[in-house]
């Protein structure tokens, strides 16, 4: 029986790194939740970029670049991390630098993983295929906001979770991925209520419209895998 | 309104130390449970001592030394971590040091604070009353287990949590304390059977009786309430 364990936050990955795992980056508000959509909008690859000086060396050389802190876009950017933005107009057939406040940080410290693959509720089901039909365990690890716990990558490491043990293929001695399950069951009875408490959320208000915060909890819009390849993220679906 | 935040692990700590606040640290199995059992049994002051040379130190000055890692008793150690082993006739007047494997160094870690105090269920609506009756904010503080978030300790957390936004006095817009106040909500129905899931509930079985583990997560069952102050643990209720 392969295994699964959650990582709340980006500040106890050294905890669970395992080369041999797969592992899925989550990101809800905003950063995996975008790359799907760039994806599914046409994006041909996203590089990741970590700082804000790196950020700004790939927009003087020419890349696209989404980019913001803190829920603000960069001043420099091309535009900001909202999944809304990566219309085909702007990204198909192209490649787009991205850097986020927490995303694109977790995706750079679990590069070195069997696989690397950035999941969110709109790519649900596409996530939960790969896995089950790879032979590795499984390590979620949440993003979360600034090295804290936060409640959207929760519930959707707990939504994969769910199904990956329901596939009979997964089990977990992993209290975090306990409770991420238990949670999911709990706010998947009216998850856009859940989620009104989440810290986040309330962050974003006056940021981003509420239809870009439905669409970040959404099941299955996408038909889209990304995965993080030599330093760059393709869709393995193309 | 005071404040709630809850710290799900010792290598989370430095986000959120405040040395204005009230930490309350939390190891339900067993350090917490088993210093507020050694109160009710009638100990003078207990030591927490962070390494195991340390504890051998303090066995050869003297000290009566309950000691254990990853569960089991060590083998210079008087006893162990468990609260029935904390009996009038071991520890009545006495000053006991004592090193475990999570909760004594997340005391340690958190002694700069406005008052540390050792929650537990056992002592739950003792922590509430000093709590609601101080002016300043809260950290609920678990240990976790070796670093990573542990199910009992976040029940507890989420357990005081909810005692003191009901109270009136406190608010919170914590991720981690909305989580541990909804696990209590699902889990109080039936803790002994909610626990069963907990990956250190495993761990233990065959190291202590059920019944330890029945004591550990009961309300209420003593009158103590263990606080910090210069390098010792004394009971301000005495």
């Amino acid at each position: 029986m392969k295994k699964i364990e959650t990582c709340f936050t980006p500040a106890l990955y050294s905890l669970y790194h395992n080369e041999f795992s797969n592992v899925v980056v989550i990101d809800i508000m905003r950063a995996t939740t975008s790359i799907c959509a760039a994806f599914a909008a046409g994006a041909k690859k996203i590089i990741p970029v970590g700082s804000i000086i790196d950020a700004k060396k790939m927009k003087d050389d020419g890349y696209i670049l989404a980019a913001e802190r803190d829920g603000i876009v960069l001043d420099f950017a091309d535009f900001g991390n909202s999944p809304n933005l990566f219309t085909p107009e702007k990204v198909k057939g192209k490649t787009v630098a991205y850097s986020t406040t927490n995303g694109t940080q977790a995706i750079k410290m679990a590069s070195c993983s069997r696989n690397l693959i950035i999941g969110a509720f709109v790519n649900l089901s596409k996530v939960v295929e790969f896995l089950n039909n790879d032979e590795a365990d499984v390590l979620l690890f949440c993003s979360g906001w600034k090295n804290k716990f936060n409640i959207e990558d929760t519930l959707c490491a707990g939504a994969i979770a769910d199904k990956l043990i329901s596939s009979g293929k997964f089990s977990t001695n992993c209290d975090s991925t306990f409770v991420a399950i238990d949670l999911w069951h709990l706010a998947s009875i009216d998850i856009m209520k859940y989620i009104e408490k989440a810290s986040h959320r309330k962050r974003l208000k006056g940021i981003v419209t509420d239809d870009v915060v439905t669409y970040c909890h959404s099941l299955d819009l996408v038909s889209v895998l990304p995965v993080y390849k030599t330093d760059s993220i393709i869709n393995i679906l193309n």
